[in-house]
């Protein structure tokens, strides 16, 4: 009999959340540890060894995990470790496949977190039968997952889809957290948007607005939202700037793979029509002739706080046996032909 | 016994090109008929068929030809139609690939000129081997093929890959062929270098350059490399302005697909260093670190006289039986299980 569940972990700077998830992609039962308690990536996988393992036996799923798929920040899909990253406790390379494989005898596939929400909108969410689409992760940065021809693209070296750090503005650009200027993120993310409000507020030092109610430092996307809501003309500006320059993005992204949709995800993507309005309108006046009107902008349907979770799990359904040889699968008869 | 050869047409505005190809790459014969010659596209594939025949006879390839390959403008690889042309004497959408295949009794698969270059480069050329790579076509317009895991991207409809009409100048970019403003191929083109030699002549009115000795409407790319080769400096500004333009744009698409490298291909290929030298400079400043020094620019090895009849006969090898019942093979016997 094939195994019923999967277990998705997300593994952010602060927080590791992991959940077991059945076919359907329900979050059966979920919960989560600190990520930076401890120093040593053994001692981490120990505690989430010991935590997942009461959540198995407390759900009957022992022997009844088909994989387990984890999403991280730079995680290479193809050598299964952490790269590069700068939000974790311990030194790269993590070999992270191979620890948790080893540690729990199935098999492990790990992405990085926006492929990851990728994956689980087209195995759980709106992109369910969609071959071709692009997966926009509209948070504190700007992430994304591209899937051609019912594939996750990794490119070469495991690491593509990287469209956040498209630069969008090649003269004068904004300071990207990735050392370059005018990426995209710096414009569509949570921040760019605070950014926005605040260059708006001191170019335009004498139009009254609600967000000058609070120190510059302290404005965040929601209280640019807030105010738009509100019915701020400046924090209106603000989100059709922002619609305006990522739809022109997405407008560029459709040359390359003939996407049949984007899917946006994320806190901005909540901010509905006053994002979604710039947005289309650019992305509609920047397109070539032949893809006018073709390409739909979608909304994850996944709820927020299972998101990451699911996502994650659905990698474990893909998850190839581990070539180590110390990882024994639990349960070898699951293995056996069919009769 | 499996067929030995492959037939590649290359269908350009004035001419069509098609030759016999084996497997190893070799053009065993050629010819040509004009395009534009018949109103009736009957007329022109019964023509096509005449002239094809009598190559096929002449070198001894009756019953051998596995496959018909075609790279045409805006040919689609999934409806085997040629659609919103503007450079073709028949009304769109022209049925080629059943078309052909119907007169020929073999297998056809199409493709647009830029891919059928990319296959051609993967299956002969500079790109064996490389199963993540993005043909860059650099002739009147600008072209693209993108390779992704060995396999073509088509996109959801069939037209991905249209990267000469990315938006590289957002803000008061050029005019392009396209309709819209500010697309690559304005500026990286063969005709895109002779703008911007005319945009530098009357912008820098008193510098001398040997291209002030003809009429501004008379300048050609061609022109530009030869003064550049003899020294003049407005002629050298051009490139290195083409060359960074180039150079960032590829940065951009490197996000996108993690390619293990660009091949360009065409006229301004050829220009050598001139392009090649800033075009690496802005490429390698514009790159985000993790590929930074990773990405290869290499030239296409294909004699450009054989290319576009080498590109298309490549799709030749993995044309598909036709759907249609009148396409009979020309020797069932061929069909035949081995052994």
């Amino acid at each position: 009999m094939s195994k019923p569940y999967v277990v998705g972990i997300d593994i952010g700077g602060t927080n590791t959340v992991f959940g077991i998830v059945d076919a359907r992609g329900v979050v059966i039962a979920s919960s989560s540890i600190k990520t930076r308690k401890h120093s040593n990536i053994n001692d981490y996988i120990d505690e989430l060894h010991t935590e997942l393992t009461k959540l198995i036996e407390a759900n009957d799923a022992v022997d009844k995990i088909h994989g387990i798929g984890i999403g991280a920040p730079n995680a290479n899909y193809y050598t299964g470790t952490i790269e590069n990253h700068v939000n974790l406790p311990w030194p790269p390379p993590i070999p992270l496949a191979q620890l948790v494989s080893e540690k729990f005898g199935v098999p492990v596939s790990i992405t990085n977190d926006a492929n990851a929400a990728a994956i689980g909108e087209m195995t759980y969410g709106v992109a369910r039968g969609l071959k071709d689409f692009i997966m926009i992760t509209l948070g504190t940065g700007v992430g994304s997952g591209i899937v051609i021809n019912g594939q996750l693209v990794y490119g070469h070296d495991g690491f593509a889809g990287e469209l956040g750090h498209v630069i969008v503005k090649p003269n004068n650009g904004r300071l990207c957290g990735c050392g370059r200027s005018g990426c995209l993120e710096a414009y569509c993310s949570a921040t760019g948007v605070a950014r926005t409000a605040v260059e708006f507020l001191e170019a335009r030092s004498t139009e009254p607005s609600l967000l000058r109610n609070m120190a510059l430092e302290d404005i965040t996307s929601k209280d640019v939202y807030d105010a738009a809501i509100a019915g701020d003309k400046l924090a209106k500006d603000v989100f059709d700037y922002t619609g305006k320059i990522l739809g022109e993005a997405l407008a560029n992204f459709t040359v390359f793979s003939a996407p049949e949709a984007f899917v946006l995800f994320g806190g901005l993507a909540k901010s509905g029509d006053l994002l979604l309005k710039p947005l289309r309108e650019a992305m509609e006046k920047n397109m070539i002739a032949i893809w006018k009107g073709k390409v739909k902008v979608l909304f994850s349907e996944l709820k927020e706080a299972d998101a990451a979770v699911l996502g994650a799990s659905a990698l474990g359904w893909e998850a190839k046996q581990p070539v180590t040889p110390s990882a024994i699968p639990v349960s070898p008869v699951a293995s056996a032909p069919k009769a």
